[in-house]
């Protein structure tokens, strides 16, 4: 099943695999571009969401027939794996010199190994984690970081510009990017535990939270993650939920993994990981991980 | 002794007690502005650096012997209470209506304990603790946060703008504004621990850290801390000493006896801390608080 | 006013102040020996209790008057300084040469600040912490530590004796034996983290916590502390209370502030010491410090 | 080749794979009650130290045939693995019926598959994990933990009697055994910190290591891993080395494992775990594992 939902004149066209928060803006961004898509996701209906020239297929091997750039977007290290391995995988339906744009936040090794096979099926595989929420990402104002092939990186320069206000190179290792995309995510959850200690303190001492998150965001801590972060742990203001307990934790685990592998002890990342981890042992997988940090901090605190 | 060094047309007359490496340029801002100044160190000397309209005074009493405001810039709690109680102590020899202002970093407990023993004796006390290091001092860009009486804030306004880039107020409990001084610095020792730990583990994974440093400090932490510090932290360069471990452990402890008052159970704090109290039982008790807490990092990590 | 209750022929008499859970039974098991006593607490009718050959004395003076040994049994280092302090404290009014047995659980520091505040009145101060709940003190069950005057130690042996098991001397220092004690104190918190953390991972491995708990007690963890608190951990038993949580806060807190004092950072201790403030910061100071801790660790754990 | 050293009257057969510091003691004192042991290890030349009756077989087919008892004592998951797996692997070498009693240190979750595996087989699995060094070991004064099937356990109980003095059994999951040993291990490790603190902090007040040591070992903490490690730690004792922080790094992992499996932050485990880890980050992996913990003790306290 195609369905041709519009025509007008086309840039290069792309595979685009995994429609959830993140993707779907995303490929919108590049549908606006003039870019013709294929999207593929698991959970058919996402792709009602788009506007414009794009077709929406049923299988991984209907989205990659005759295409050389395929942009993956997806949850978790599993899931690629899933997309990427088996019969109908893109290792095998991918065709020879065709691009796969790895964007999702997994774990170096997952990077460094699917590199490896795609290598070895003569495709390419280029590392390109984004930093942004949904809102970041439909605004093209992703920060991303890439590793891997310099030549392939050249190749699809101008479709990353299309998605974020910058991009940032860490080398040849396939896995650099996510190192740094993982560490990224510790620093938040960091900023998050360290912010919620704070403000905490500063309640306890007779403080208002916000006036206090205030001071900080637009003085010595005048960063986005401070600021925005901030301003929703001041407020203990946890719903609309921007990104759940649980991927906060998956990552707090695949920092913790990728500092196994390096004999690093990190006991600060042990610290956030044993938070979110103490969310989920207690059913809040669901929450946004603001609140499975934050909300522990107060809730120990007695407040 | 009195030198006058100098005779212009003044504006009001100020006391500055504590000429250390804050206490310094922050004078000197004060006199470029036209203030006359009677100056008084514990250790004679420092004021020889001072440069137009001030008065090197022997003795508190000298220093203060009618006038109306008394600035305080000192290195810890019981610095203060020396030059506040006694015989010849600020509480015996200001006069009454005088206006004492403390910048020193001091735990909120002595300033609520120094206000109520100025009240005493019909003078007033405003807590005015600063964020900044000595560059920022000299070039006035200091973040000066107040508590206290809202008339004293009003009559020093002009004063205090002088000192920095703006000036936050936290209300009329005259610890308020050291729980902030201290809940801030306790989340520039959690940067530091956040970043060391984020920049060993890309370091241990193979990549550059300074790279990484920058990434950050261009995109998602393009914080004054994160850019600073980072860059420090990136580089492992400690030297020169900025903030010595002592002085951070200090704030550390401080911020710790705040947290046991509030019962607020603190775990990143307590890591930081133990991070500091490591490096002063290791000696290096005048070594840069980033290496402290960075240097400590490096070293569990075995690099 | 003095209530003679019974006549008999008597050993030395001895003066013991503090009739909490822990004095009483001790003063009991002195005056079954044939001893004396002259008794004191701050609030009265806790001596109804006690039978035998003792006078309910109604202040400190009275208690001491010509009497060459006092024992005190309170239950922190403030407790203990108003009694010593003032016009009418043990400072005062003991006669020279007179003995003070301090047994409370306090900082070594409040114990080599007076011992030479007795040192200079020609008192003597023996520090003597015990180990043991009430229980072991009925059965004169206690492990005594002592430090200080070795001369001292061998005059009031025999009295030690008739209140414990075991006397363990650790020489002439007189902070030293609370040292002990409150390293002690440590490790059985620590114990009980450790136990709290074992039988819930157990438990979420869906293991009986109790047949785990009696595995360890009879093999390789056979000490009194891990059958005994094991059993109660085990069980989730936190009624009836044998010490609080504010009390074991206490204790955490003393031995906090000794390792601030001796340079030393101790990351397991920073840990206890936040499980029992969570306690206290959500009103639970009166809950068994078994709770306060094993039931922070099933809090966590989402059970 | 087969090397028959003795021959005598005989107890069941029984084949013995994995003779090292610990296989090596349990086998000989099986060969010394009567057993014919079948014995194999990956490295040759290790069954040189066995006297009696035994064959070394060079291969795990030769050691498996026609045997209805195999005991493995490994090193860890993988090696068991490659034991269990593979054309010449016990699944496929032991015939139906034969019992796999598996002693090793391995997570519950090797375990719960291997028996599933075995099952398919038809042939049964045997959780027996034991407490106790190689000492232990020889002096048949194991602590031996089993979980599994019910008839096998009865099976097998008089063979599993004379490694150890007593036998626990946690039912019929295959893995509960696997989860006691694990945190068994847990708790003698956070024991290993709570003492290296503890001793630590006595000896910055001023007091004797060993004093200290000795009067635990005798009072509250009677118990053998008190009264052994305690005697190690207080004399900074760390040759011979009895068990590698390697090893001990292996099982705080696999216990982590655990605890992520079943949702419960554990951070008492997250600190042995980052101590072990710093270990091996400095190259220490060979290092007694009571050096690795309390040697991190000391090394951050300055001492």
């Amino acid at each position: 099943m195609k369905i041709r939902k519009n025509i007008k004149k086309q840039a290069k066209p792309i595979t685009f695999i995994g429609l959830g928060n993140m993707g779907l803006p995303m490929a919108q961004n590049l549908i606006n571009a003039g870019h013709q898509l294929n999207v593929y996701n698991r959970t058919a209906g996402k792709a009602d969401a788009l506007s414009g020239d794009f077709e929406i297929c049923t299988s991984i091997k209907e989205a990659c027939e005759g295409q050389e750039i395929i942009i993956s977007m997806l949850a978790e290290d599993d899931v690629l794996y899933q997309i990427c391995e088996g019969e109908e995988g893109l290792l095998n339906v991918m065709q020879e010199g065709a691009i796969h744009i790895s964007m999702s936040t997994i774990s170096p090794d997952t990077s460094r190994d699917l590199s490896e096979k795609h290598r070895h099926k003569n495709q390419h595989y280029l590392s390109s984690p984004v930093f942004g929420r949904p809102n970041a990402a439909a605004e093209a104002k992703l920060y991303i970081c890439t590793s891997g092939e310099d030549t392939i990186k050249q190749k699809v320069k101008s479709i990353l510009e299309l998605l974020g206000q910058a991009v940032y190179d860490f080398g040849t290792d396939p896995g650099a990017a996510n190192v740094v995309k993982l560490a990224g995510n510790f620093m938040i959850m960091a900023s998050m535990e360290t912010m919620a200690e704070a403000f905490t303190l500063a309640e306890k001492q007779g403080l208002d939270r916000e006036q206090v998150a205030n001071f900080f965001g637009e003085t010595v801590f005048n960063a986005p993650i401070y600021k925005n972060y901030g301003t929703l742990i001041a407020k203990k203001q946890y719903q609309p939920v921007g990104f759940k307990s649980s991927l906060g934790f998956k990552d707090a685990r695949l920092a913790s993994k990728m500092a196994l592998d390096a004999e690093m002890p990190a006991p600060l990342l042990s610290l956030v990981y044993n938070r979110l981890l103490s969310a989920l042992a207690k059913g809040n997988n669901d929450s946004d991980w603001v609140e499975g940090i934050a909300g522990g901090v107060s809730n120990d605190a007695g407040i």
